[in-house]
């Protein structure tokens, strides 16, 4: 049997030790392809580099396995991916991360790991993102090896709707206290935000940002509780942002007219 | 009564022609406040700044009208406004735009323009983004003033669900042909990309994104189908990419344990 071709990229750059956890699962797995930016691209969402050319460069770093890195965007490289190195080959699955820290809840929209899955499934590529809750440098990525192992496989095997991915989180944990894989809903959560301010050398004045992550959404069917009780968090996601309810409620708009 | 106080933003940069024309409308709605990237951040999609200091410069451009130009991202821009210039007065309103060239259909997901519109709508902010579907520096941003004004209006009247945002698309018609507003879903329709290759100077390769946009959607309630029919789109739209009905059919994997 012909293996599955996997395309691997996310948003701490290629040599990230997340996306190296990444390239060990899938290329257990399937055929590896990886394409991922050149350096870190953290909350880049779902940019688009479309005033300045893109630069993609082979490189050797995983030894046998197929690797570039791209100058631009998570989603640049998705599109380079799949317009420029591979053609008319489709991949049959888009692996982007690990990412280093959470991008459960609304992270999903500022995170360049997501993004990137997304738009493999805007391209009709199944596609998962995965994020470990862990900022560290030196974090331990293979403790949810068996779970993403499994995960990766059944999207393999059974698939997922077209143009949907899903969006995995990982609580940082041993492997023995690690509870499972739970679906769930993405947690109406955000953001309470600060900015340090502060001069530079020349004393002009400027801003940093930084945040405190607030979840306000009571639910025990959200990304945020289950990590919260040691799970792995799967949440299925689409592009389609259309709030469906509010439709009815705003036909009054259409009985305005100039004439 | 007071004057509702009014935010306008937008991702071409505080100078646009699109944003002069939204400050005219707004100006005469309510109090407003500018704050833009200082520079064209077009496909900058939900990215924010996080390595990098922000600088935060007030301008004169428009009189009277308290504006500020930002070296971040639009996203950055709402956040800036929020917490830095505002923080204990909340705006009863984002507008962002008028963006140039259309952002309808997935054109959200890239969209500077909609993203910021969407990041006021996180903060509890009612917000809306509007893009003319009209590439050219020298477009007209006119013809639909009524419209928008009535819309705007309207929003601010009677208010639009919490959390939520709407993203108006404007055809490139002379106002006699405009048919009115239309509430739409939005369009499941997809770039199909292309890129450009060529040499630098000094023969290195590089690539630059080009695309055609492709509506496979056949669906009559679309924004896409809107716009073409000669209305003004307006599709209520929201964070949560939450794809429910996948949630049961992926229960299986639940199942899957270590232990």
């Amino acid at each position: 049997m012909k293996k599955p071709l996997i395309l691997v990229t996310n948003d701490d750059g290629v040599s990230a030790p997340g996306i190296r956890a990444l390239i060990e699962i899938a290329s257990r797995l399937g055929e590896v392809i990886v394409v991922a930016p050149d350096a870190p691209q953290s909350g880049m969402g779902h940019a688009i580099t479309i005033t300045q050319p893109l630069r993609l460069h082979a490189t050797n770093i995983y030894g046998a396995i197929e690797a570039y890195e791209c100058s631009g965007t998570p989603v640049d490289c998705v599109k380079l991916a799949k317009n420029v190195l591979l053609k008319d080959r489709v991949p049959d699955l888009c692996l982007s991360g690990i990412n280093h820290g959470s991008n459960a809840a609304i992270n999903i929209l500022y995170s360049g790991t997501l993004s990137a899955a997304m738009e493999a499934s805007l391209e009709g590529i199944p596609s998962i993102g995965f994020s470990l809750l862990d900022y560290n440098h030196d974090a331990d990525f293979s403790q949810a090896t068996p779970y993403l192992a499994a995960l990766i496989q059944y999207v393999l095997t059974k698939g997922i709707p077209k143009g949907k991915l899903l969006n995995v989180n990982i609580p940082a944990l041993p492997r023995e206290e690690l509870k499972g894989l739970k679906v769930c809903r993405q947690a109406n959560a955000r953001w309470v935000e600060e900015f340090s301010e502060s001069r530079d050398p020349r004393g002009q004045k400027y801003y940093w940002l930084t945040g405190k992550f607030v979840n306000d959404d009571p639910g025990e069917d959200t990304d945020v509780f289950a990590l919260s009780q040691g799970y792995i968090s799967v949440v299925p996601s689409m592009h389609d942002l259309t709030y469906y309810p509010a439709i009815p409620v705003l036909q009054d708009l259409e009985a305005f007219h100039t004439k």
